[in-house]
């Protein structure tokens, strides 16, 4: 079989944060990570034009555990002050083995 | 419990209806969105070079019914003579209580 | 009812593969796609800075059918030898009818 299933775990959020956020996932245990420059307005009412170029999607393809690890790690540091939009949801990998 | 179950709206489209698909987006009820530059080729077998830099992916995380609306606007407003892609998939997010 | 069941097969590569990419997705059924620029990290330890504007995330909206053809044909052709990420999920498409 060439699928496995695994998570998909997505945090977009300003640039300033990616670098320390990536080393946090890589201590969560995610073997690989992709990033998308994307722009946007959080539930916080900024506007696009404030962020034109400034945010950053991270994008994680992980196990259960480390999803959760990392959803919590989210949560729990950047919630409260910041404008991070963090989600997850199940995917089918191909060679999926890799990244567990 | 940190994570709430929503649902992720995708809309690719021209660059052109990108500000009047997001205030539709709000009126309906979307307390944020990212934008994504891409470039593709439809089901009217556009050619991706006619496209390039052109086209924008609207990504919203909303409860279903807010979800159901945007997709309703979606289908009645732009399908008939337009080049869209829009599709809805549940994803759990972390706090979503602030999009709902 | 405007809604199809459909997947969202998603692949990520280094640009050098491209277009023979698009062209097999096409031959399998595909009768679209979307192109995002991408930059990441996989599991063979590559630094992003490596890779910084080289990676095109590809997305096609395709039947269960033309999914597992495309994902065998990843599997098959790229896993061995390049570092690609590919995986699928179900999305729920407006005017789904058109993709088929």
């Amino acid at each position: 079989m060439k699928l496995t299933e695994l998570y998909l775990v997505t945090i977009i959020t300003e640039r300033y944060f990616r670098d320390e956020i990536l080393e946090k996932l890589k201590e969560f245990g995610a073997t690989g990570f992709t990033l998308t420059d994307t722009t946007g307005e959080g539930s916080r009412g900024m506007r696009a034009s404030d962020f034109e170029g400034k945010n950053v999607k991270i994008e994680v393809v992980v196990s259960k555990d480390v999803g959760n690890n990392i959803i919590d790690y989210i949560a729990d540091v950047y919630f409260e002050n910041y404008s991070v939009i963090a989600y997850a949801y199940p995917v089918s990998v191909v060679r999926g083995d890799k990244y567990v």
